[in-house]
């Protein structure tokens, strides 16, 4: 039932502290985690000063309206694409205006969205001004233990992008 | 560490069932909880159909920017009021055009934000097409413990609002 425990929350401190030396800023655009990865964020103590915000869009219209993901990639790629999670880190980097955006987009069942993608596929992306990152994931599980996998694996790209 | 368990996903299920029984859907704007609500929410199987999105505004100028509350609120009456939690709540529903919008703004420290609000002040709202309803909660304890009543109670106030 958890979706981050208390390695998250330290990791997310780590982060924190690494963001407030380099004066750096962070926000999210979330699908499948809803909100998970930022509420990991926000239990850091002190969070504001480097932790913006975060838009949980669920559905495509809100991916669309308030994250500016196009309508054609939405109708050709799919949610869960590259194409479509690259726009929704670039568009919270946006709308938060902060250094850096992480968003994740992914099926975590127990149905499958009627796409070719598998139960368990989950799209990360970063955004930074300069480039954007993407990786793709093929997790196991229960719809909760894909949400904590997801959670997991954004700290860790977000990690390895500031040390 | 947890800022919600099984308890509230079982009452977040019930309100989905509620929710679709009736059509309507909701969507939430975050700031103590940073994102734990709507989280709660997504982790319903089939949420989509009924939960929209959420605006984690985890600062001031994304309160303004992204939900629309004045700077007149934010510099008078500050985050942590009526005013400004309304207004968040209202936002929200405008942004996700939702039937119904829960908004949370407080503090739950484990510093203060400087103004005479004790640690542990949270307002909640629910915004629906004909009215805006507040509630001022004092919540004692540790961080987390005053994001997971948070949590508690916002969902206690939408089931009262929906049944």
């Amino acid at each position: 039932m958890m979706i981050y425990g208390p390695r998250e929350t330290e990791q997310a401190a780590k982060i924190g502290e690494a963001m407030k030396f380099r004066g750096v800023t962070i926000s999210t655009a979330e699908s499948c985690t809803g909100g998970g990865l930022s509420a990991c964020f926000v239990s850091v103590p002190g969070s504001s000063s480097w932790f913006k915000g975060s838009a949980v869009a669920y559905q495509n219209e809100i991916k669309k309206d308030l994250l500016g993901v196009s309508e054609e990639i939405l109708r050709e790629k799919g949610a869960v694409s590259e194409e479509c999670v690259a726009a929704m880190a670039e568009g919270a980097r946006r709308i938060f205006k902060t250094d850096m955006a992480v968003a994740v987009s992914g099926l975590a069942g127990p149905e499958g969205d009627g796409s070719d993608n598998p139960v368990g596929t989950v799209w990360i992306a970063i955004a930074l001004s300069y480039k954007t990152k993407t990786k793709r994931y093929l997790f196991k599980g229960s719809r909760e233990h894909i949400r904590h996998l997801t959670i997991m694996e954004a700290l860790s790209m977000i990690w390895e992008e500031i040390i």
